[in-house]
C-alpha cells in the first residue's frame, strides 16, 4: 500500500508565479493521480489561472518574497510570503516536500531557520544533477556556502553519496572533490583537510576532480564548496549556450549551411533533451529536517514540472531520514 | 625601425617536447623573419627534430622537469633544467621572452624566484584569453593562486585591465569580478572587499559577473581568485568536449542523420576555429619582471605557434612595463 505523497508549490514564486505553477501543477498531478498538490498563495491569482476544474488545494498566503530580497528581510518581515507558508507545511507535517521557484537565499534561509538542519549537519548545501558523457551525476554545494570549511565539505559528500545511493540504487557512489589539479598537493589547505578526512570514511572517496572531469562520469556525487560550485555549474551553463549559439551562426552562414541546417532540424531535435536545461531543473537544500526543492526561477511549465519529480523522488526515498541513519551509523 | 625580437622555447616541455617545439618553431619563424628563437635544452635530441638547415638557435641545457614534478623540488633541484635556462635566458636579457608547455607549477614557481615580481605586485597570476560570444575576454587569476585576499584580486584587475588595454587597444577596459550572484551583497568577504576597492579605484569596474556570463562578454577582464578560475576555465573545457560527443553521437545516430551530417561537414569546419581549444593557448604568467608564456603541456605545433605568437605580442606591448606605469601612476 502506498502512502499518497502531499507537495506543497510555492504558486507565486519565480520570474512568472502562477503562470507557469498552475499549468505544471495541473500536468503534473493528471499523471500522478496518487500525488497531491497544495498551491500556496494569492486565492484569486491562483484561481484566475485555472481554465477547468481541479481538485487541486489553494493554500492561502498573502504575500510574496521578491527575487531580489535580501535573505533576512524576508525571513523577518514576510511571514506570511508563499514561500514561507511552503516550508510551514512541511515543518507542520501537512505536506511531505516544497518547491519553490523564488528567491533561493530567502528560500534556504527560511528553510533553515523553520525546518533545522539534521543533526550532525552544521550547514545545508545545494545539490542538483548535472549533464556527463554517460548520464548525469550529483553535484553540491552550488552556492548556499561560499566560505567552506574541510568538515562542512566533508558532510556534503556524506549527504551527496546517501543521495546518489538512494535515488540513482548504486550502493556505494564514487566521490570526487573538485580542485585545480589531480595530485595530492594540489588546491589548498581547506580541500587537503577534507580529501584527508574523506579518505579515512567509509565513503568511496576516488579523490581530486577538475572542472572538465565534471562531465567525464568519474564521479558520481562531485563535492564543492558553494562558491567554486556556483562557478561550476553557471560556467556549463554559459558554455552550452555559447557553443549553441557558434552552432545556429554556422548553419546561417550561407545558403549551403541554411540546407544543411534544415536537413538536420531533426537530428537537432534528437539532441534537445540532452542539452536541455529544463530537464536538470529542480535542486534540493540538502541536510534539512524535511525535503525542499528549489525550482530555477526563470523555469517554465516542463522545467517546474522536473522540481515537482525531484520532490516526489526525495519524498519516496525519505532522503533526509536516510542521511539521518546514515550519520548515526558513522558515529557508532 | 623595428628592435628584433628574441623569444626562448623550452624545447623539452610538454607531453611532447622537441617533436611539438622544433616543427613550431621552424614554422613560426618561417612566418616571422625578424624573429629570432632560441631553442633550449638537450642540443642532440633537437638537432634529432631539424628535417632542413635552419638557423635556429641552440641553448643547452641537460636537465629535463618532469610534469608531475613538486614545483619547489624542481626550483631547487634543477638549475640547469630546460625551463630553468629559458627563464634565465630572460632575466639576463638575452631573450625578450620564454615560452614553455612544461610543469605549470614549476614555471611560475622558477619564474617568480627568478624574475621576481614587479613592484607593487604581490602574487603573479596566470592570464589567457577565454572565447565569448563577440570574440575573447581576457581572465586571471587561472590557477596560481589558490587562496587570495582582497588585495590579490585587485592586483589582479590592475594587471587584467593594463594587458586588454594594450593586446587590444582599448582605452578602458571593463572589469567585472567573478562571482555566485550579481548583487552587492553576494559572495563572501573577500569579494565584496575586492569590489570596493576596484570600485573606489580608476579601473572601469562593472561589478560582479556570474559564470553563465564568462562567455557573454559583459566584461573585457574577468577576475577571480586561482581556484575559482581554474575550475571556470576547466568547466569550459569539458562543457564543450561534453557538447561535441553529443553532437558526433547524434550524427551517427541513424542512415539520414549520417548524410546530412557528412553534408554538414563544411559547416561544422567552420566551427572548428571558434570552439578550437588550441586558438586560446598560451597562458601569461603576469605580474613578474619579465615575460613568461605557458602553453598547454598537451598543445601540438598549431597550438604552441600561438603560444609564441603569444610571447610575441607581449614583447612588442612591453606588458610588464606597462603594468609597471600604471601602478607608478596609480601611487601618484
Amino acid at each position: 500500500m502506498v502512502e499518497r505523497v502531499t507537495i506543497a508549490l510555492d504558486a507565486m514564486g519565480g520570474d512568472a508565479g502562477p503562470s507557469v505553477v498552475v499549468p505544471a501543477a495541473l500536468a503534473f498531478s493528471a499523471r500522478h493521480p496518487n500525488l497531491k498538490l497544495l498551491l500556496v498563495g494569492k486565492r484569486e491569482t491562483i484561481q484566475s489561472h485555472f481554465h477547468t476544474d481541479t481538485k487541486l488545494e489553494i493554500i492561502d498566503a498573502s504575500e510574496i518574497v521578491g527575487m531580489d530580497e535580501i535573505p533576512g528581510d524576508a525571513l523577518r518581515k514576510k511571514k506570511d510570503s508563499s514561500l514561507r507558508v511552503c516550508v510551514n507545511l512541511v515543518k507542520e507535517g501537512r505536506a511531505d516536500a516544497c518547491v519553490s521557484a523564488g528567491n533561493t537565499g530567502a528560500l534556504m534561509a527560511t528553510a533553515r531557520f523553520v525546518l533545522k538542519t539534521l543533526p550532525g549537519i552544521d550547514r545545508p548545501a545545494i545539490m542538483a544533477i548535472v549533464p556527463t558523457i554517460e548520464d548525469h551525476a550529483h553535484m553540491l554545494d552550488l552556492g548556499a556556502n561560499s566560505d567552506c570549511n574541510a568538515k562542512n565539505l566533508f558532510q556534503f559528500a556524506i549527504m551527496g553519496s546517501v543521495v546518489a545511493s538512494e535515488v540513482e540504487n548504486i550502493s556505494s557512489p564514487r566521490v570526487g572533490l573538485l580542485n585545480i589539479g589531480e595530485e595530492d598537493i594540489k588546491g589548498n589547505d581547506t580541500i587537503r583537510e577534507a580529501a584527508n578526512l574523506l579518505s579515512n570514511s567509509s565513503l568511496n572517496y576516488i579523490g581530486f576532480i577538475e572542472g572538465d572531469s565534471i562531465s567525464k562520469q568519474k564521479a558520481d556525487v562531485i563535492v564543492a564548496d558553494g562558491f567554486s560550485g556556483n562557478v561550476a555549474l553557471k560556467t556549463m551553463e554559459g558554455t552550452a549556450n555559447l557553443l549553441i549559439n557558434y552552432l545556429k551562426d554556422a548553419f546561417r552562414s550561407n545558403f549551403y549551411s541554411r540546407v544543411v541546417g534544415a536537413l538536420a532540424a531533426p537530428v537537432f531535435n534528437s539532441l534537445s533533451e540532452q542539452v536541455d536545461p529544463r530537464v536538470y531543473n529542480g535542486a534540493v537544500l540538502v541536510g534539512l529536517n524535511g525535503i525542499v526543492v528549489k525550482s530555477h526561477g526563470g523555469a517554465d511549465q516542463l522545467a517546474f514540472e522536473r522540481a515537482i519529480q525531484t520532490a516526489m523522488v526525495e519524498v519516496e526515498k525519505s532522503v533526509p531520514k536516510k542521511i539521518h541513519q546514515f550519520l548515526l551509523e558513522m558515529e557508532q
